[in-house]
């Protein structure tokens, strides 16, 4: 792989971190990407230059892997890479290490470029991704798909949109998605049951004031781990799928 | 006023911000107590030493006053000191600062040991609070109060409490009170409008799955400024009062 890396130090804060002393995921992808922007702002192409061409970056899918998740109080380094691209899609790789230099959390991500004005997938200019020396490659990357919501075992639970949930980049920011999707399942089971890996996938932005649908149908993998997928609607459109494997807690 | 001063910078991040890139109230309360936190923490009496004694830090009130919130990316220095206490209280102050040194907000904080078991309000023992510097005043600070909600004109929304609106503090954290008061205004008024100041009052804590109720009316001070009156209620018991005043974004 190729593609610069840029890595950054983030202590972990008590408001980072869920009843079990340990980072949220919501939260992880909150830094994560703002490890990203500042890699693209100190490669000269900043999200101000994006936006002068009309263009934004879109996330379009993250794959998570968790290790070990990092608690309260600990220092971690974040380090971010553009792998490859092609003419629509780049391919960005995080990862997530202790102080000890202990892999904990590996992230692949595919990102696009949005024409502004249009609302649609923009081809990737030279001049915006040159800096990064990442990898030009035709090869389409194929991510895993989330699991399927399971129509008939599904359960869902409604939420409006709020305008804390817009960041500055005037959207919803991505990490609601997964709160949303994370708050269907019960206090004892989100208590005793950790992350071991995450599909999201994101389809269709989520506008202030909207009522989202998020459905939750729940499964077993051949290892008799389980399985969450995910769903997240507006008006009957997906916006969001995603699923989850479970490890219990140890 | 005495009390020793400990300060941390911060650099602001896209996900702190709000839609005009400001960073929002909610977030810097956070930052501020985590803050706070690490100078207990390096004075060897952090919340693990106080459970220790079988007691946790809760905050009664905050005081919040804004020249100007800070804006995405800019790195600011945020100080706190333990001013003075008495039997029951302690007053800490925090500061932010932008990088030029300008004065951007400011805090008057009254934090209260709680027995854990008791859930009472305890004494606060001399060997936790020496280490801070502060000054000893049997002298009980008078903090205004927040303007009440007018019973007449007021309205309200709903809200369930979210497994990740509790933090690993296990409570519900703070500024979560603050996003629920804040969300009941329209978004045409929050992007035209900034906070001046706040006064928030923690009268009663709220639980994971309660249905709170955030009600608010609007009124005009003197100066013609509008004043918003806040409410949160579970089951008709008042959890939280706070008033803000506003100014029109300039």
């Amino acid at each position: 792989m190729s593609g610069k890396i840029y890595e950054k130090e983030h202590q972990i804060k008590y408001y980072e971190c869920d009843t079990k002393q340990k980072m949220t995921i919501s939260m992880l992808i909150n830094i994560m990407l703002h490890v990203s922007g500042e890699q693209s702002y100190s490669l000269g192409v900043g999200d101000e230059v994006v936006a002068e061409k009309g263009l934004a970056w879109i996330i379009l899918q993250y794959e998570v892997e968790v290790e070990r998740m990092p608690a309260f109080y600990e220092s971690i380094k974040i380090t971010t890479q553009a792998n490859s691209y092609n003419k629509l899609f780049c391919y960005r790789a995080f990862k997530v290490y202790d102080s000890q230099g202990n892999l904990c959390v590996s992230v692949n991500s595919t990102f696009a470029l949005m024409n502004v004005q249009e609302r649609k997938m923009a081809r990737v200019p030279a001049e915006l991704i040159a800096p990064y020396e990442s990898e030009f490659s035709k090869k389409l990357i194929r991510m895993p798909k989330p699991v399927k919501v399971d129509e008939e075992k599904m359960t869902s639970k409604e939420y409006q949109v709020r305008y804390l949930d817009i960041d500055s980049n005037c959207h919803v920011n991505n990490s609601k998605y997964i709160e949303w999707a994370m708050d269907t399942l019960d206090l004892e089971f989100l208590t005793t049951h950790e992350i071991e890996t995450m599909t999201i996938k994101f389809e269709k932005e989520v506008h202030y004031g909207q009522l989202i649908q998020s459905e939750i149908s729940s499964t077993k993998n051949q290892e008799n781990g389980i399985v969450t997928a995910h769903r997240i609607l507006t008006e009957g459109v997906t916006n969001c799928e995603a699923s989850i494997v479970w490890k219990v807690t140890a």
